[in-house]
């Protein structure tokens, strides 16, 4: 199995990037197709002890940029390491992609590049969120703001399909945010798409409240891209904010300071529990291809997880699973 | 000043109740009206020493509970505690109104006995937000499902209104909950209702996103009442959840586990931040009254601080600012 890395999508890239590149490539059996710079990639490479695995350059001349303004750089920067590495995807010479840089960008150059699987009105960004029971998926996570009932409908049948196939979670349980457990709460467009979640093939759950989706009452939690961005970027925030009052008010007295010397482990461990390095990369779903987005912060071990993730979906068969669910509902 | 307690509402009601409402009139030198089944009420208040206070009871024959539909039982129960005690402040014989009971209910009565200040598109329900910097006021927190622009512009002078007369922020900084930062990014609602609030007196802030609102960067967070109530309840199960990780975490190991018990005050205080309780109360914002809502799980404490909350906004004239500002604006 090929893998494309974008060398150059990251905050550390390419340095994290290719050691995790090499690390996957090596933890995985598979090959990964490194994509960027191609002098910067070698200098890079040479710096690991890489013999044996498969691991391959291609070259490109442009990087999208962090900051660089999705649609219009997707348009103008073709051939940016995204684009040459999605083309690789396209003629059917690696399996699956994955990047931690822009991930409007990833979005864009995707569309662009890939295209949508047929039948999908909307592709969807998938968040990791990180449960009571494990791990669930939210989407989407971002891209659609305003979103129509159909779409999340399709977001479902997505997001069921990728934690089947990806996550080897059985039969998904598959929730709607609303503002209240009961059918019939909602806005209008929860409302909406609550009754074709209810009528699909789904194991829909029904409604999820806020306060359901960390104590995992859904493998999959569907939303709008707007509703998803709040929940996850608020539950960053909050997370930050909770622990930080817990680590000022340790160590406000000696015996409390002495007590958070001996807890540190267990906050440790807390920490993993969200730390979004251990997921790796979530994909972006409805595109016409295994497209895995990683955070931006991401370190080797998260680069080296989220290639890891394409694989997995790319193994399970995830996009043709897609197509032919969507196809099946008649969307 | 006259503040009448809803002395049926609440999980733990009458007794809590009663005895908050006597904590009430002693620590504030205020006159608390008991409003709810008579006998019951003398009953529960001949267990306080109450000399020297200034407590009465007004009779309701009638109890609208926590499982009622509340539109509804609005509509039929019209002699219960909260519409008996709405009628008081209509007739002008008390100045405001405090319930813990079924907060829908209470909408649903208020708007029924009471009215809306006049230019008031709709109610909001608002939501204490414990932040880095104190405490943000969060609006509409679930009132109202489906907003318009204009609505969240009312949020926004009601609830700046309300953080400056009752909680003492001048020049509250108001922002708008949205999925980015910049001026431009949001729903459709989102957008049209920045403009709104960016074209008035207030001190309009711009977008917040949802890992913002923790790190207290508005005073005021104005958001339709579905975003709204899931970032409430959101909140609410996550905050549950991370202390409970670290919480198993720390009883993991002997070590560990005795650093817990040396941290036990930090915890306890860090639990205090989250606690409602100290809180007390919210206002239910544009009806024609000073109308506070408190949790159903408030303990005396809490319902001393709510009938607090009441006579904070009673003295800070803050349902004639309201008036007034609503006016202004020529809404």
């Amino acid at each position: 199995m090929r893998i494309v890395l974008d060398a150059m999508g990251g905050d550390d890239a390419p340095e994290v990037t290719v050691e995790g590149g090499v690390w996957a490539a090596r933890e995985y059996g598979i090959e990964v197709v490194m994509v960027g710079r191609q002098d910067v990639l070698e200098a890079e490479l040479a710096r690991h002890e890489t013999s044996g695995l498969s691991l391959s350059v291609v070259h490109a001349s442009q990087v999208l940029e962090m900051e660089d303004e999705p649609a219009s750089a997707a348009k103008t920067k073709r051939d940016c390491s995204m684009a040459v590495g999605m083309d690789l995807v396209k003629r059917g010479e690696a399996e699956g992609f994955y990047s931690a840089g822009n991930s409007g960008g990833v979005m864009a150059v995707a569309l662009f590049h890939l295209g949508r699987i047929k039948g999908t009105k909307r592709p969807a960004l998938t968040a990791a969120y990180p449960t009571r029971e494990g791990l669930c998926v939210v989407l989407d996570a971002g891209a659609n703001t305003d979103c129509k009932p159909e779409w999340l409908l399709q977001f479902g049948i997505m997001g069921s399909t990728y934690a089947e196939k990806a996550l080897g979670i059985e039969n998904p349980r598959v929730g709607i945010v609303s503002n209240g457990e009961e059918e019939g709460k909602g806005s209008t467009l929860v409302k909406e798409a609550y009754k074709l979640l209810k009528a699909s093939r789904l194991n829909f759950v029904g409604n999820v409240e806020g306060k359901d989706i960390p104590m995992g009452l859904a493998d999959v939690v569907v939303t709008d891209g707007f509703t998803g961005n709040v929940i996850i970027k608020l539950s960053e925030g909050l997370s930050k904010f909770l622990l930080g009052i817990v680590r000022d008010e340790i160590t406000r007295t000696p015996l409390t300071a002495l007590g958070g010397v001996l807890i540190k482990p267990a906050f440790a461990r807390a920490r993993k529990v969200l730390d979004h390095s251990e997921v790796g990369g979530v994909p972006l779903l409805g595109v016409d291809g295994v497209v895995i987005v990683g955070h931006g912060r991401s370190d080797a071990k998260a680069i080296r997880n989220g290639i890891g993730v394409a694989r997995l979906a790319v193994e399970g068969g995830m996009l043709q699973a897609i197509g032919e669910r969507l196809t099946d509902l008649g969307l």
